[in-house]
């Protein structure tokens, strides 16, 4: 599919934050594409990071960059916002974001204009369509284009923008909602993913929920030519999420990654904690993206470094139960053989029915 | 599975309200398991039902019976909750449910005592674990017992209070939730499914979004021994559901399937209308279930009868865009026949890439 060379139809999530090189090389070099979670990367850091993975391996991986977005706040919005973090501020020592709270669309520019020049296989995009001028850039330069929808309408979006392929994200996924029209839908994969492929004609990766082979089996079922894999990928050795994130998804049941917007001002799923719960009824006082997420920065950057979870932003999946501490090479190792194995089994039982139904 | 003889591993979802007996005996004499969904009927009524039923299928059927649960409110809330009501019944013409709005148990054991009597082959509960002397009489007589759940957890209740196999319901399903542990949690079925798959050792049956027989060659990869389609079935010709709640769904895309709690009070999926946006921000005076159920009752009924679906319950699950308007026996031909094709191009595809990949 759309000229990757592939072992297994699967792509390592990009996750923005927890990404190594050492996991996107790790993820290529087993097979799958691997990707870099480019978003709060400055450009000199992503060429940084793109020129350590291409040290890893020769394989084609991919870049994931945020399309910027507008927000404003007034003064007093943001006076309530930093006041109702204050106490977390205080406990965890972490000092208060100076300044302006504001968000340009420079470091965008500067990755987009990176990933050109390095000439990145594929270059997906998160929170909306990208600039046309980005879009024509990219293809100039052979590079595979990817956008990412909640709904229908917003996969045809995508496909009317130009991208070559579209990640259609289930409600199950963890981390932030793609979600860029509003309102904002939570559609379960096993809905989404059909819809979207029977009214879009370019590739649909499906994302969301999926741990194993089994469920990449159950999308390439469902018409899907890749599935992505986030959480699956973010609790194995490679990847840079702190330890105790990885334990809290290791530890959890499927019902305690919830959905919050208190850590960034936008929807994300993640394992509930303390500020999590701490925040439900504040949703008004939250600033709008990116504002709250500049907010809670060094709240979470302090939380990590003291080891407390309960401040931390633990994003996962709603698939926790099938999580497995190990290597992304020993990941996708199982993920070949599941896969083969799955769609085995269920075309035997179908196959079986038949012979001994009336 | 479970000693069933069905051409393909499918159920047809039982629907309360909507279902009817020649609904359920075509799906049974197509090949799959027809449902009688008899939640709101008498004991009476369920013999009818399931006499009619036997007089046009030989094949095996379920039954489904909602779990009786308690609920109280003071006449204060009754008063709010009328009120809240009243212009709706005064645009309808519609009557006021008069007197007691309790809701006893005894419709459930005059159900049991007729699925006992006529030896249903298979007995599926909603809303929590049926009574363990139910349990007892219903295996006595070799009737397999189905749970309900929507959490791994609910899941393992079902199993430890001895059921045959559970459904697992997604978030995706239309109409209510079935879940009975709280808090209420919103899992997708490609995250749900196979969690309950690795906690429970007794069969699964999916449900939730599932269309087509896409969704039934993934539910198998996930490790469901079947899957239950209702949105699919409830739009067929034989269903009963109002035409015009037919072409809500057949009309709808997958965003306006919401979910609301303003018809009965529990948590259930249905295609957006006037009712369900007024009552929005008034979620604290509805009665709890089964009371708000039977206070809106004859409103639901007048709207039917004025054919103004802006007052229905019109339950769809999200995968709106796929519903097609056709015969139960059409609908489970083409499920055929898409549940092998999907396997194979799933397993064509892993195959190719096993030969082009490096």
């Amino acid at each position: 599919m759309l000229g990757l060379t592939l072992k297994l139809p699967v792509w390592q999530a990009p996750m923005a934050g927890v990404s190594t090189p050492e996991l996107t090389a790790a993820a290529s070099n087993a097979g799958v594409l691997g990707s870099i979670g480019a978003g709060y990367l400055s450009g000199e850091k992503t060429e940084e990071f793109i020129r350590r993975v291409k040290q890893l391996t020769t394989a084609d991986f991919a870049v994931n960059l945020f399309v910027p977005e507008e927000a404003e706040a007034s003064a007093q919005q943001v006076q309530a916002a930093r006041q109702l973090l204050a106490p977390y501020h205080k406990e965890l020592k972490a000092e208060e974001e100076g300044g302006s709270l504001s968000f340009g669309s420079s470091a965008f520019h500067e990755q987009l204009a990176v990933v050109l020049q390095e000439r990145v296989r594929v270059c997906s995009f998160t929170f909306g369509l990208p600039p046309q001028r980005a879009l024509e850039q990219l293809k100039e330069r052979g590079i595979i284009t990817v956008g990412t929808a909640t709904t229908v309408e917003e996969a045809v979006a995508c496909e009317q923008a130009g991208v070559d392929a579209v990640v259609a994200q289930g409600c199950e996924a963890g981390g932030h909602r793609g979600s860029f029209q509003p309102p904002e839908s939570m559609i379960g994969l096993m809905a989404l993913l059909p819809q979207v492929v029977q009214e879009v004609s370019i590739p649909v990766i499906a994302a969301g929920g999926i741990m194993n082979g089994q469920g990449i089996a159950a999308a390439l079922c469902l018409g899907a030519s890749a599935a992505q894999l986030g959480t699956a990928f973010l609790v194995t050795e490679e990847s840079g999420a702190h330890p105790l994130h990885k334990e809290a998804i290791l530890a959890a049941d499927e019902k305690e990654a919830v959905l919050t917007k208190a850590f960034s001002g936008k929807t994300a799923r993640g394992i509930s904690n303390h500020f999590i719960q701490d925040m439900q009824g504040h949703e008004e006082v939250f600033l709008p993206y990116p504002l709250q997420n500049t907010l809670t920065q060094s709240m979470r950057k302090q939380a990590g470094k003291q080891n407390n979870k309960e401040y931390m932003s633990l994003w996962s999946g709603q698939g926790t139960r099938l999580s497995k501490k190990q290597t992304a090479d020993e990941l996708v190792a199982s993920l070949l053989e599941e896969t083969d194995a799955a769609l085995l089994a269920a075309n035997r039982s179908v196959q079986n029915m038949k012979g001994t139904s009336r």
